[in-house]
């Protein structure tokens, strides 16, 4: 990790950029596997999973015989940790539904909001590396608290044909009506067009490579919606004199053994930390499976030294972290001045990894710095919010010159008369 | 109007496309001005504003002088009736207030969400056939209940280099921070990537024309964010015989006068009224200044006949309308019953001027079906929703096992190894 003293504010811009890749040659190719999925269907997924993943698929959709099978080979231990993190997630996703409430905003006119679930959602897990099956929980949870009608759900299967249990069983007691194994950019677009087999959605969710990256942003120009733009997975702990160093270096390595793109960042205010922490990072890596590609990330990684803690945060805000701990004593007080985060791990005790699979916050979250402007996934990414109004016949005689004068004003004459034909009904109403 | 009686569904798909646009050539055009923007800076603007407005600026922001000329040339009525619609606006918005609700989702382990501001926003506000200072109002006054920090906004001057009075008004009493006469696709690049004028914003609103849409949709690219995609302008209208016709025209009317392009629906179950709206068509059409505009609207609009309201209320979620006005005798009962639309007016004297210009619900919504996955502009628009988590001792030992137990089943043994440290440290000082 490089280690950057006291940057001036001049260096940040360039201290938080984050890799650019030239989207060029992937724009093309992604737009050619859309372009064929949407004019074959089926007959272009199978085609596609056959060259990519080199597997024969007869039915992309996975069995109910296939779903019985991985039941039985998900351990005991592990559905009992799905289970907790299910119901944490659900727990914390289900204080997020909005009640309506009615404003009267001037008297007889009643303005309201009412959430209503987008009816068919796409939920695409990748399954590189990693088998990530609490994604699988991270997204059909909420969209089953939304109430969604269909969700459906694709996933790459492996040399064998088959997608990992885990996967499937979070997708079982989640209630998504239908996986299918297809991976990538085919995959998207499967979703975004809807083929023979697969149904056509409204809204696409999940992380993937970047050709999933790239198809979903492509799918947005059809109309179909997606959760966020993404970017490599970041990881910043800030930490004072009061931090665990062993803590400290457990949470870079899990952002980093993520991918060699992976971002990790330390800020700190101890010079005392950055040392016993560098220490620390060289014992654990070597405990690692993955350390090959935790050590490429952190080659890019830094760790960045300030005087005081109001710097640090000012810089922190800059930075606009997906995921941000605060390993410092008055963490909770620092916590009300972060405005740029997607989730935010309040003192030593509350490590990423707690966030990532079973505390309940969603781990689908804003990268790249996109978390000055955009949300992590929630409840409110599986539904649209309505609003409704109704003036009565007292509410349009109140609110009526306004709108008149206000219509007139903008030279739009038919809006106007939209009202004086009502105002004009209740006068002679009145006069009868 | 084209009349349809009883469509079969396998015919709906048809009806309820919207035009599509062929984009290549407006996409090239527009990628070169943004490249333009972005390279050149305030020069660009002032070239580009010279060659498509036909106008050579000094400044490109509003100076003081030219708020206070602005001020004295809105009439006392318009100033009141800005403030009636400020005010409702600012109501029903303040009731999107989201409280901060802190979950315990196991012991020990407290999650909660919170709205920051999204600190730097740009309001786009078209001036083309008419002057739409009602979005200035639409989208600053939830920008200031969110408390975004920088609210700037761009507006295409006139010949004589002048904003319209009223949109300078109303920026001034919403608290907008600056205004720039800068319009069409090069307002949106300055906003997105900043010159040395106009500040950079994280995230840009407002309608406009095609070149304004496609820049906003290239700058998302450049991971700024938008307030969601747009097409032309959309009402449709659900009347049974309970409807009053002269009512009904008059809204397909406001619809129909926006713009050759307005997508203007009535779905019936009353012969009767076909009729009768269609004489009163004729009838109000001939009143109106923008007559020419709206004829051309209407030639491309339909009117839909069923024998039943439950077949009518599945069409229209079908075509989910950015507004839909419900005309109909039980329109509160079928208000539940609406899934995919932008805004609803529920019953006659609901009309959709009200919630144009000033009832409180936002005016920025929806169209061409992306009712179906996306809301319409609201307080959430102008927020980020970070969440936060605090997991105490107790609370690590209670999910530990759990986090670590699917940690190591997704094969990342960081992850887990940032739960064990804690709980041995834990172990350690439990039997100090």
């Amino acid at each position: 990790m490089r280690v950057i003293f006291r940057p001036e504010k001049s260096e940040w811009e360039k201290i938080i950029a984050r890799p650019t890749i030239d989207a060029e040659v992937l724009e093309q190719r992604v737009a050619e596997i859309l372009h064929r999925v949407r004019r074959e269907g089926d007959s272009a997924l199978k085609a596609l999973t056959a060259q990519y993943d080199g597997i024969e698929l007869e039915n992309l959709a996975v069995s109910e015989e296939e779903f019985i099978e991985a039941e039985k080979q998900v351990t005991t231990e592990l559905k009992n940790s799905l289970e907790t993190a299910r119901r944490n997630i659900e727990k914390f996703h289900a204080s997020q539904v909005e009640e309506v409430k009615m404003v009267e905003t001037t008297k007889g006119v009643f303005c309201w909001r009412k959430s209503v679930p987008i009816e068919k959602v796409g939920l695409y897990i990748p399954a590189g590396s990693a088998p990530l099956f609490s994604t699988v929980l991270m997204l059909a949870v909420p969209a089953k608290i939304a109430s969604c009608k269909e969700v459906i759900m694709c996933s790459p299967a492996d040399k064998e044909g088959k997608i990992n249990p885990a996967t499937l069983y979070a997708a079982k007691i989640c209630g998504v009506d239908k996986v299918f194994k297809i991976g990538g950019a085919q995959a998207i677009g499967a979703m975004a067009f809807g083929t023979e087999s697969v149904p056509k959605v409204y809204k696409i969710f999940g992380p993937g490579n970047q050709f999933v990256t790239e198809a979903k942003r492509q799918v947005t120009k059809f109309g179909v919606a997606i959760d966020m733009p993404a970017g490599p997975s970041e990881v910043a702990v800030l930490a004072d004199e009061t931090a665990e160093p062993a803590f400290v270096a457990a949470d870079l390595l899990s952002q980093a053994e993520h991918g060699v793109d992976s971002q990790v960042i330390l800020v700190t205010t101890s010079e005392k930390i950055i040392s016993e922490t560098l220490a620390e990072l060289e014992k654990q890596i070597e405990k690692l499976p993955r350390r090959e590609i935790a050590k490429k990330a952190l080659e890019n990684s830094k760790v960045i030294f300030f005087d005081d803690l109001d710097t640090a945060v000012e810089f922190l805000n800059e930075y606009a972290s997906e995921h941000l701990i605060l390993a410092v004593e008055k963490a909770e007080e620092l916590a009300d001045r972060i405005i740029n985060a997607g989730s935010v791990f309040v003192g030593n005790y509350s490590c990423e990894s707690a966030g990532d699979y079973a505390s309940g916050t969603n781990h689908t979250l804003p990268t790249n710095g996109f978390a000055k402007a955009f949300s992590g996934v929630s409840l409110d990414s599986f539904v649209k919010k309505i609003t409704f109004q109704r003036l009565t016949p007292e509410g349009i005689c109140n609110l009526g010159k306004t709108i008149e004068t206000m219509a007139e004003a903008e030279g739009l004459h038919a809006h106007k008369m939209a009202v004086s034909v009502r105002l004009e009904k209740l006068r002679q109403e009145g006069g009868d």
